[in-house]
């Protein structure tokens, strides 16, 4: 047993460190670029989604592949998971969250004309008003937030329901969702959905990128309990650690 | 039952609204940008499409995730669904969407430059004509999303039939050819397929948008019903509710 | 008997349809734009190999969704499918592919500045020397033809082979495949690897177009034949008609 | 056995040879374009990725579909590939790598205005410092190379492991994840992960690219035996050869 929760905290360690690596890193590395087109917006979706993906597929037998503390908070809220076991859940998330932005800032680095306050991206911190890309308000970017997080685990909480006999596409659905979120809200917040991806670069960025941060925990968590109330008394019985 | 079909009227609310909020979203707020490349029409395909994909697993196991009047009436036709049940479906379907086409006003309103009018892409709104993004005529409207629409129920009848041995893949290749609908239709009206997705977005930018918006209740709902008889007569026989 | 192969007809007409009008009409339609950035070359890509995953997942289990002479032929070379039944599905494809690409030009003639000689893709037609985008010449194009349509056949083998347990993934593996060789080789060709996806569009197109259709008839059967004899007698041997 | 030896090899040959073709094809070719978009960085990243995707389908059930001396020999180091093996996957790889490289050099000199001196993207090699795109450093894309590849292992690892129930989708997630890698890291050093990739471009190219060959065949490889190191003490146990 705790040998069992030891592999999974380090799959989720990995897990989330890769999120905040090949996602923001998308962002800082390869959204722009010389003579052949960068990324743009589509590309640095693509780069979260399949980063969930890549690890869902990965990792997700041994630990279930939260990477998020919005994930795993919301499968407490739903009957799925211990407080308990979710703590340790949630550290090492934002400890692989800081890993993974760290070893991002030291490959930015290697670029001889690049640095943290003048790069494009930063190092693909979110933020709100003056931190959003396109200057959304606070309101905005907490609904946007709120709402994207809902939906997000409304998609989790249906396609690893146990009820549905489709559960390999899990891992795809999931990912793909987180696609679609960010093609719809980079501009606005640079989307976090995910406490842990926004502390990872806001540790390094500091400043503005640090005091927004409250938000990309608030936002995301709240989003989560309310899809797993809606989940579990509108749409579905979710599934109980006792059944 | 009485419960049964209480949740799956729920999940088509949200479903419907998940589709219209993020497929109209990345047209309204990704699809340009600034220093990093918009979304562009591939983009917005993809969100459409991927909206199907995460929905088709969230809730395809709850109520068929239709999220589509066309598809509700279109699976009547092929003698999969009763017509009293689809009535239900198609009122919350246009009620998702409307909510749907809120949440992104909304969520749009609180970027300061921005305002329904001179917004490149309105609410999200489909067209003909002087509607129709390039300008497209009538004829050619009504025969795009009649000819589209039912291309989408053929994969629809093929993917979710009973003879099918891969139905855990019908998601995914709904969820595609929608994608594959949007890259090449929206040019010529934005691309509807969907009574309710046109629906949502017209009632808040009204004028135009609401005069044209019975193209895409006709077109898409005559696309489906043909597209079950040539399904049904000329493909496969289709499952019967009694079978 | 005869009731299934009506069906089986039906359904190769539909599809090759469905892959001429969506894909050349991605070229047509959306390739570029306004305001909005156009799909480009990545999007007339998916738009192709979109198709086949879509009608992979609706028609694959009632004809197989070759939906391409060069794979009918292939097929038969491979021991997989006989001769006699191969000529209806090359008839109902070439049909099917011009039926799609005349449904194509009414669509397309219905935006006021467009008209077949001035559009930037013509009709989606393929072409080698001046017909090639790109000008690529007679020998680049024929080998690229049948180096591609070789390798779209290898992945059609491998993976609808009975050895292969993962079959279920075959429609989505054999689209992909078709994105990928026409992310590399629209500059060359337009891509081909099939000839009624030729014969479709030049139909309409005439003049050069017509003038060089023999060599997407050619190369990808050549192609086709070539990789049936790779496959069964250095890779794999192949399920027999008899087997 | 022996046959069944040379049937493997025969598709680690084909495989190689698809993906540098195809991956380095894109660059070569399609990267940038005339009126139409070219693909740009992400078409490329989604060209190298579909490779495996479809290779992965045709070939997996035979080889295993490596088509990378970095993977071969992480599998050895993993406990689930003899050693002796190894040195004929490793040496049909690297022969298919530089066969596919040879093909794309024949088809690219087909179109007149090309010369690999010139071309936007020379043959499609990887470089460091003078040799990187983007002109990161030896330190940054060395660090890249290790890290990209040991991710790229975990997600082997993880997704084809016998606990895995979801072993179908393991292609998918595999090519996937090299879609994201190469996302992320082309601006770096074009991305290799991959020695044979790597040799098949320089070899024609010659000069720099030969001269700094050396680090996308180490890195790689430090990288995968690191990974099989991790994924089988801190992860989990792979399977053994004896198991």
């Amino acid at each position: 047993m705790e040998k069992n929760n030891y592999h999974k905290l380090v799959a989720e360690f990995l897990g989330t460190m890769v999120l905040v690596l090949m996602g923001c890193g998308s962002a800082v590395i390869s959204s722009t670029s010389g003579v052949i087109a960068g990324v743009g917006l589509l590309g640095i979706s693509f780069a979260f989604g399949l980063s969930v993906v890549a690890m869902a597929y990965a990792i997700g037998h041994i630990s279930g592949c939260h990477i998020n503390p919005a994930i795993s908070i919301g499968m407490v809220a739903a009957g799925r998971m211990r407080a308990s076991e979710c703590i340790g859940y949630v550290i090492v998330q934002i400890l692989g969250a800081i890993a993974g932005a760290g070893i991002l800032y030291l490959i930015a680095s290697g670029r001889p004309d690049w640095n943290i306050a003048t790069s494009v991206a930063g190092l693909g911190q979110n933020g709100y008003g003056p931190g959003s890309p396109r200057h959304y308000d606070l309101t905005s970017c907490f609904i946007a937030e709120f709402v994207f997080t809902a939906i997000f685990l409304l998609v989790i909480f249906g396609s690893t329901s146990s009820k549905n006999i489709h559960g390999g596409f899990a891992g795809l659905a999931i990912g793909l969702s987180l696609v679609l979120i960010h093609i719809v809200g980079i501009p606005i917040t640079g989307v976090s959905v995910n406490p842990a991806r926004s502390i990872g670069p806001a540790v390094f960025v500091g400043g503005q990128a640090l005091e927004q941060v409250w938000l990309f925990v608030v936002a995301p968590i709240a989003g989560a309990i309310v899809a797993a109330i809606i989940w579990r008394y509108f749409v579905e019985r979710t599934d109980n650690l006792s059944a």
